[in-house]
């Protein structure tokens, strides 16, 4: 018997390329299949329908800009594509719009969300144009949490189509804060396009998501061979699609369970954060200062809508203390939180999020954002909001 | 002591994101930068000019339409960018520039190479006008594993910049296929742009590398985040690329001896060969037809350059048969060999490489790619030898 010690590369030695003739590849081929129908049956759409790609970022990017330059080449650059959004969209989201405008490829409306940071429906239908050929919005707020009402925008732009004869505008939400808690069922949101990323859930590798449905014409960006139906060019990074199909699969199987535990925890901690910050900060938003004479001065903002957001997302404001202060001291004291994106983090400027929130508060301030977890325990929330109490003497010079 | 159970998300937990503040966070940063500036080390560049894709395909693209779309921002739609490449380019190179093409975002001049696979470098210079922006020639051609005269071609083009004292057209080498074996230093070489993939080196992650020139003006393709310049948005696959630096800097260190000891089984498994396959098949070009009688109707050619080609590759081509069928027969006796690019399988088309070669030759015939690895012996060799003899026995209807 002959070894197989001649290799077609030092990928197949490792692991098998998908894409090869050879009995490696195709056993290869058959672990990627498999992979992909546990994920379109997750979503309940068809396997062709879902294509690999190397993370959330890039997803975001496949579906937009390959929307748009299906566009283009069909009508060419005369006839600019519209594109309608919300202003506190992932980066990976937004700066592709900017980006596309600046190259003078699309139009693009921003839809502004309300004081919750949630968006209005009505807003979104309003801005739709002959020329809109995508509408981009959100499943769930990586800073803040807010669940948009995905299926009633995906109404009123069914609504549109199917008054205008048309098959566009499409609608794309970026779902890679939604995985672990939220309904993924494509047919249930009403939507064409949506992308998902391994790096939101936990044992998932290292690769992104995009559904697409079937009969929506979409460009590739990358130039290259034919793998994923010449969509997304590249070797399959198998191992790690593996991994995320598993993931995928185990999270669904306990979200209901997680879901209510999470809220719970995270009401809980709201709850506490409001009984020492007793008095509301600004009119119409959750809030108070710290009932404690010796805090009096430091006011509490919970930002985001309280009923529609992800149950392990708690977004605060203290007016008057730079958010970033607060994470240097709380990552201090074991606790690890985020004052905005971490994709946005080597810019000087607070959170964009949390400004679309409130446009006339100082940029600086943002907001401190705290994610609980399958580990996290009512003792940490417990020890967090000690650990708050005693930051908060110590960063006195700033409020006082 | 509180615990850090109150992650930022489900990333943190797992392996933190460099770009977070926190002190997960940091360190993940400092893991990041130690595994640039290993890679920076090696290639003799500095560590800012190493940016970290998803792979090979994503570093030629970004090399390519960054380069493009730097032009464009600049210049306008109406002046378009020129690109010159050659014909037997890896898909992620030829494929990027018909996709530019038929965007109408630039023009392109393909050069042929040589009956041996080698191109000539003034062949590349001949073609060099006023608007071209950017070169791009592979370092070693994945399926015939010819090595191409970079320094030559790097020379040309340095020549002309300096008579018309401009700073482009920059030069792009694909070295995806040349991380094993080749010179990876850059000043040596004189490229402005060079691809790496984990892909191809063992242990290796799945990223890829592109070095850029500091004082090269590119443009992102993905919108998003800060990440690596703001050249690759998205969160950094950090496990993959401190495996990457680790295993690049391993292959470095054996890389002369192992070069040596492929290079004589690759010289023995052609010599094997052609003493079986006896008589010249084809004028110019190495290659025979089978000694023993039975097999004297089967010509071989030894497809690429004998000298200026990879330690680890051997491509033949048997004229009447087609090469995806001994691929199968080979499988089938557990020797992994390949008839084209993977990342092309999906095609019915043989190899437009081996097409390039012998533009008259049957496109269905093709060629049988042999690529040794670090577990490759004589024995591995002989066996193979012995295999194709006994497959050549059983297709005898192909060429009788």
């Amino acid at each position: 018997m002959l070894k197989s010690n001649l290799y077609l590369d030092y990928a197949a030695s490792v692991s098998a390329n998908p894409s090869s003739v050879h009995v490696l590849g195709m056993l290869a081929k058959k672990k990627l299949e498999n992979a992909r129908k546990k994920i379109a049956d997750i979503l309940n759409v068809r396997s062709e329908e879902i294509i690999f790609t190397s993370g959330g970022t890039e997803s975001n990017n496949l579906a937009i800009q390959g929307a748009i330059w299906s566009w283009l080449e069909k009508k060419g650059k005369k006839n600019l594509p519209h594109i309608i959004t919300t202003n506190i969209e992932h980066p990976s989201v937004l700066e592709t719009y900017k980006m596309l405008e600046k190259k003078k490829l699309a139009q693009v409306s921003i839809v502004e969300v309300e004081k919750n940071g949630i968006v209005d429906p009505k807003k979104i239908k309003k801005e739709i144009k002959k020329n809109t050929v995508l509408v981009s919005v959100m499943y769930a707020n990586n800073e803040i949490g807010t669940i948009q009402p995905i299926k009633e925008i995906a109404k009123e732009i069914k609504h549109y189509r199917k008054k205008e004869q048309k098959s566009f505008p499409y609608f794309h939400t970026d779902a890679v804060q939604g995985a672990n808690y939220l309904d993924l069922n494509v047919e249930r949101l009403g939507v064409d396009l949506l992308s998902l990323s391994g790096s939101k859930i936990e044992g998932a590798g290292r690769v992104g998501v995009l559904y697409k449905r079937k009969s929506l014409p979409l460009v590739n960006i990358f130039g290259g061979g034919d793998q994923e139906q010449g969509l997304r060019p590249g070797t399959e990074n198998l191992e790690a699609i593996v991994k995320f199909s598993t993931a995928l699969k185990s999270v669904q199987s306990v979200k209901e369970k997680e879901t209510k535990r999470l809220a719970k925890l995270r009401d809980y901690f709201i709850a506490e954060l409001l009984s020492i910050f007793s008095h509301c900060a600004l009119p119409g938003l959750p809030g108070g200062t710290l009932a404690d004479k010796k805090f009096k001065e430091v006011p509490l903002i919970i930002n985001g809508d309280l009923e529609n957001r992800l149950p392990n997302n708690v977004n605060i404001t203290f007016p008057k203390i730079p958010s970033d202060l607060l994470v240097i001291e709380l990552s201090a004291k074991g606790i690890m939180a985020s004052s905005k994106s971490a994709c946005k983090s080597s810019r000087a400027e607070g959170s964009y999020v949390i400004k679309a929130l409130r446009p006339d508060s100082d940029s600086e301030i943002g907001g401190v954002r705290f994610s609980l977890g399958k580990n996290t325990t009512k003792k940490d929330i417990d020890e967090t909001v000690k650990a708050l109490s005693l930051i908060l003497a110590k960063l006195k010079k700033w409020y006082t």
